[in-house]
């Protein structure tokens, strides 16, 4: 039975707030009724040698979890999350409400109502809020944010990115005061800035990424105008907070979920995405498969504060039973449909992979190991034609097109090993989605592009260079890539370095990996460990890249923890539960975390410690304030004991 | 109380040894009382379409973990390990034996023998094999091993080390059969190979990587000689068995273990090291503070089968009762004698912490935060001079030549956050260590430099062109390093990213970093976790330099996963028990690991089964073996149709 359980549908509990923070908002100028979540770390106060308190200025996070991350959200799981964009497609006044396709039993994975019954014992728990009356375009154009973005319109969408991605550093940088100001803009200059530095990746300088201090909507609007970045945001989905894909912006990761034949609930898969999304899940895949999965989806959109991708291949199969070979255009067209009104943002389809593609794979180590792949080439083969969604990929663009779902060309060839990256069927494949991305800009659909997968480490930026070379600079989206094949149990980690590296080449979505990789279904604590070592892979990307004020969390953060402000150090850390814990492994008490050294070395024995002694010291030296530390001085040593005694002075 | 208990003194309990693995022993040509363990591990067979069996090869890994590995090992703690090594050292007639030096009460931190029992509350485990006539150079010369390499003579320990690098690969290759061989063999070409790619980072055009397909002992007595590589292995260690550090070999990795005045006990110690070289771990680093430091390093080394490494300004400190000021030349000289004569593989030395580069860290995001670097900087600054490390480096040489100590050069002055990463203190210092590295090769000892620390991914490659050029190609030996500061209680991770990449640059050995780094003291979870973290950068690393044969257990592992057999895939892993717990999580039935499917995807869905089923599709529509795929046809879709049938035929 799936129905989900009463607590978990009330309002979120406590535990989906992370510790010292508050929900801020910030509004639009363009768009006064933009309001744009942030999540605000407050910091204690720096306890100076003299005992001067110094404020530390919070600090502002990107937060992913929507309203069930708000403290102040009275919603719940059955009525849903408020539909904040449905008045900005309104204003458009280039959509329609129509009667939606009728769900039938097969949608979720019954021959009828009353196999469903039988097989669940009782009826399944409906949707309350179902979406009955979806959106469409009636304007003769496509309501896409492509459509918009060519036409010069700066879109509420692209205003509520463009605040998002600044993360108002402009405004805490003025809060910070003259010696905080430093902290918080020192950064970097990182390998966007840096095209000529023997050091910088050969991909900056054939594919520049040009990332500016600030973004602006303009900068947004031009950025998806060019097809280098995308919005996935279907019309259908009002509730979720816009978010962009592009290697010009903050790099983000993916979190698949799903239920399976095997296990699973929709109650699960629910709770996983507000889970995944807690620590930072940028858009979240519903991966189901097996029974319900029509209205596992409708939960999970109902309740989705980020975009929700699919691969609708997978749920066509279940219709035929699982036969790829009774696939058929109009069984796919169908779920498409189904899946379009319901609010999907963005489609995994499989069309890069052609009849002639296949016999490549042959040779391999590990022949075709992506799901969609397999069932396509067992169709082509079984009918001795071409791929049918490269047939009918024109039909596939006119529907996207109508309600504003982005593209994720698959990609079915992708090497399931390391011998087997980089090779003919994989690369063939990319060229082919290359075509079928200029095919999709021109019905006006949002693009990006699925990457590998397994590459060693040297092979990872080919993977880009092509993907920018043939795929007009659409944005690309990796599942790792996982650099060694030897270490199942921890593919997070074997694929978080490939992750992080093609991330700073220019990859613009990670899809995480979970340590039950190719073992099996992730649980709450998998997702959790996949979203964390994602959101460092990341943000290492991100800092490498050199993103205008990427530092700063990383400058507050090795501020805390140089100043034993331990619950500083655990606040603005990725996971301020785990290092709490970790910390009080050691030292549980609560003394030990206003303590002036470090569990690792002991009281009398800890580097911090010694250093703060190193400036006390100085200072009981009975040297003043004053004469900073001439320039000259830090080259000379003659010049270091008249003046070293002014070290570690406090500025 | 720090005795052992009776349980961990036994020879090691069953959980030392790795499922369907055994140990062999591969033995000398040259000096035929060489014999070099490796872990053998054995694999099932391939059930091909037609049901004929195809055997699969055993594959042979590096083995660190020494005796305790070897289920027919039947020594315990209480009687240490084998003398492997001795009668190479007699056979050498460069050394005498003589009596130790008296161990003091303040060695372990007491004040007198009436403290060490009043504190303990009994008298302490003495270690019954503790070395009482230790060795030292007797012939007027260095007894190092860049002493013997300069002279061309090729020691028994480089053979053992030529043997070990190699892992018996042409023997695999030869009992592959015809169709294995290919598996075995397959690798991509690496950065190594490939310096004009590209794609191959700078550092490999300026200090190329010559690593040739089979390593001899020559090749290893060359690298030695050229000062690219160290073998540490202390002539009062005869327990170790000979490993290389440099980067034309296999990466590396250390594990630091060691108590603090906080927690930990001898017995922890002793069974960390053995927990950590079951896992990987290369070498091991005692960095006990506290008390019973002696005692604790007599019972690890006594008990290694890999390097030990030690900082001795550890132990000074505690003798002059953490009074940084209070150190003295003396003290440091007597402390070196001491651990010396213990057996110490390599020493961390802070000599490069010059008096004038301590002002250029007061503008620090976070100061000084090597507990070494601190510790020298408290002195310099104390008595307004010269770090006495860095005046009395010839005579602290002259030791190590007279037990071939290795140098590994400390980086006191590293960056402690991503703000302070290749500033000017950090490479001032590095130029020292290149100048105290061509010091110590004058006295005829090895060395190597330690490195950070915390760098953002594209500030990575500029440290090792940097370390190989001032420090004359020695191999690096760095932290991490850890590429954000905002992941506590992750930098396991965090770190392993940077990791692999320096290690793909040139860097020797990696120092791992455990999940509780910055947090606490990591316990025996958190050792396995950075010890499997590391072995997957250093791993990562070697395919991407493209060490020969290092893509080999990758290979095997694809194959297992790719055919089903679970157990291969598990037991072909780095921690096959993790894998086997995950998969068993999901699934777990005993006939599930015999099962054509996996638990991710449930067993109609899984793309691997789907590939098998094209493959078997493809051969129900009755096509022969026989004629193999026409090159031609991988190129041209239309001829797929008549040929297609023969996909994913059995070679």
């Amino acid at each position: 039975m799936n129905q989900p359980n009463r607590e978990s549908k009330s309002s979120a509990p406590h535990s989906s707030f992370l510790p010292n923070s508050r929900r801020i908002y910030v509004a639009g100028e363009i768009h006064p009724s933009v309001a744009v979540p942030m999540r605000e770390i407050s910091l204690s106060a720096t306890k100076g040698f003299d005992g001067k308190m110094e404020e530390n200025p919070p600090v502002r996070v990107y937060d992913a979890s929507g309203p069930w991350g708000d403290p102040e959200f009275s919603g719940s799981v059955e009525t849903g999350l408020p539909a904040l964009r449905q008045k900005w497609i309104e204003a458009r006044e280039d959509t329609e409400e129509y009667p939606a396709r009728e769900v039938k039993p097969l949608d979720d994975g019954y021959l009828s109502s009353e196999h469903a019954k039988l097989k669940s014992g009782e009826s399944l728990l409906q949707c309350p809020v179902a979406r009955v009356r979806p959106r469409r375009a009636s304007a003769g154009h496509p309501v896409t944010q492509l459509w918009y973005a060519r036409q010069g319109i700066v879109t509420p969408e692209m205003e509520f990115i463009a605040l998002r991605e600044n993360f108002q550093r402009s405004e805490i940088r003025d809060m910070a005061g003259d010696a905080g100001r430093d902290k918080v803009e020192k950064q970097h200059a990182g390998s966007a800035q840096l095209p000529d530095s023997p050091f910088t990746p050969s991909v900056f300088r054939r594919f520049p990424q040009r990332i500016p201090s600030e973004i602006t909507p303009e900068f947004v609007r031009a950025e998806v105008a060019a097809g280098r970045a995308i919005i996935p945001a279907n019309i259908n989905h009002p509730e979720v907070e816009p978010m962009v894909i592009g290697r010009n912006f903050l790099v983000k990761i993916n979190a698949n979920i799903g239920n399976s034949a095997v296990a699973s609930s929709i109650e699960e898969e629910v709770e996983k995405m507000r889970w995944a999304t807690k620590w930072g899940a940028d858009t979240v895949m519903d991966l189901s498969t097996g029974k319900n999965i029509h209205l596992t989806r409708e939960w999970i959109l109902r309740n989705s504060p980020v975009p929700i991708g699919t691969v609708p291949i997978y749920q066509a199969l279940e219709k035929v039973g699982g036969r790829a070979e009774e696939l058929s255009w109009e069984i796919f067209r169908d779920t498409l449909i189904e899946q379009a009104e319901q609010g999907v943002d963005y489609f995994t389809v499989h069309a890069g992979v052609l009849l002639r593609y296949i016999p490549l794979t042959a040779r391999r180590m590990t022949g075709i190991v992506s799901r969609g792949g397999s069932v396509m080439a067992k169709w082509c083969l079984a009918h001795h034609r071409e791929n049918f969604l490269y047939e009918h990929w024109d039909e596939i663009c006119e529907i996207c097109a109508a309600y504003d779902i982005c593209f994720s060309i698959g990609d079915g060839l992708r090497p399931g090993s390391l011998a087997d990256a980089n090779d003919e069927p994989q690369f063939a494949e990319l060229r082919t989605q290359g075509e079928l991305t200029r095919r999709a800009w021109d019905f006006g659909v949002q693009v990006m592009n699925e990457g590998p997968g397994h590459v060693p480490l040297h092979m990872i930026e080919e993977n880009m260079v092509n993907q920018l070379e043939w795929c007009g600079e659409a944005p690309f989206y990796t599942l790792g890539p996982l650099t060694t094949d030897i270490a199942p149990g921890y593919d997070h980690i074997t694929s978080g370095i490939g992750a992080a590296m093609i991330g700073w080449y220019g990859c613009a979505m990670l899809c995480y990996v979970t340590p039950k990789e190719h073992l099996g279904l992730p649980d709450r604590q998998d997702v959790k460990d996949g979203v964390i070592a994602y959101k460092i892979a990341a943000h290492a990307a991100d800092l490498a890249k050199g993103h205008p004020g990427a530092q700063y969390r990383d400058n507050a953060l090795s501020k805390a923890r140089f100043e034993f402000r331990w619950e500083d150090q655990f606040n603005l850390g990725l996971d301020p539960e785990t290092a709490r814990a970790f910390h009080d492994e050691t030292l549980p008490s609560e003394g030990a975390k206003a303590a002036h050294f470090c569990s690792m070395c002991g009281p009398h024995f800890c580097s911090m410690k010694i250093t703060e002694d190193v400036r006390r010291f100085a200072e009981e030296q009975g040297v003043e304030e004053g004469a900073a530390i001439a320039a000259g001085l830090a080259k000379k040593s003659a010049e270091f004991v008249e003046a070293g005694a002014e070290l570690y002075k406090k500025s």
